[in-house]
């Protein structure tokens, strides 16, 4: 299952916590696990608060601070060298325990795309697999 | 299944590997998969060394110089920005995977909660998953 | 299911997505969940670009400037602290969806074994989950 989204600036934390959710809601699996996976190198997705923007602000601006967008021993082509170190840093997927129906998140917990290299078009797989016994 | 931990310092890494092995041994599950889960967004789970406590010493402090508690962009009234930027930095969970009924873990690896705006009392979810034929 | 490797340099980035695709090839399953794991405290796994090489030089260089080799508050007599904090900021994993016998990478997206404290013999972990229904 995927889904598109239109990611607003060159750097951007977009909450896609309702997305998932819509296919969390139409499978029937109850409990087991929520895959979010991001099929993108100058993206990636994490989980962080939901409540106060200024945290994804600030999120987003000490990333810059900790890997600048220009480095003197930067070489590859592109120049968007800062996007793909970000998008490891964070990671392309999060795992998401699924229990009764629902994501197990904390109480102020969301799923981000993380965009580092936008605006752009992207595309979000989610995969739900089965507890065992 | 869940367990309940009370975190000791405003940053620590907490040993959680014989927590979570305790539920491995009574899941009937032999193959498959371990997810080990942290629903809190200024915290964290990772695999690190488990032998020479200087390592997580270092690993504390490396973080604080890389992502400083203070800084002038810092929006968030919380304060604890750094806190946020470190929970994504390292991630929410760690997958294991899991071998003849134990966590195929290496020699020096084990499971640590990351606290990162502590002390709290935090808690930690645990999820195996059946390996396919 | 297991792999060896052998690193090449002190920091390396070897991209591993043949020799998994290998082991994904001969599974039953085709619809699921492939988990990359590495058991080592001074490595990780990591998905990105696997078109330019200048993207590995960057992303180890710019890992090099923010988690330098020598810090003075580094304490743990190995020396090699560094490595440890790297590995938990990139990951000991990756989870990467499986569909129709696949797995569904980003047209860019290769897996890489990052070796933070080589050259070394390393082991890599491939499990693979079916997907519900």
């Amino acid at each position: 299952m995927e889904f598109d989204l239109r990611t607003p600036r060159h750097d951007a934390m977009v909450d896609i916590t309702a997305e998932v959710s819509r296919f969390v809601a139409v499978s029937s699996i109850r409990n087991g696990l929520v895959v979010v996976f991001c099929p993108h190198t100058t993206a990636a997705i994490t989980i962080n608060e939901n409540a106060d923007p200024d945290v994804v602000h600030d999120m987003l601006a000490q990333f810059n601070q900790m890997v600048p967008w220009r480095q003197p021993f930067f070489d590859h082509g592109e120049g968007n060298s800062a996007a793909h170190v970000k998008s490891s840093m964070i990671g392309a997927g999060e795992v998401i325990p699924l229990v009764d129906g629902k994501m197990a998140l904390g109480t102020w917990q969301g799923i981000y795309f993380c965009e580092f290299d936008g605006p752009r078009s992207r595309r979000v797989r989610v995969t739900i697999l089965p507890e065992g016994a």
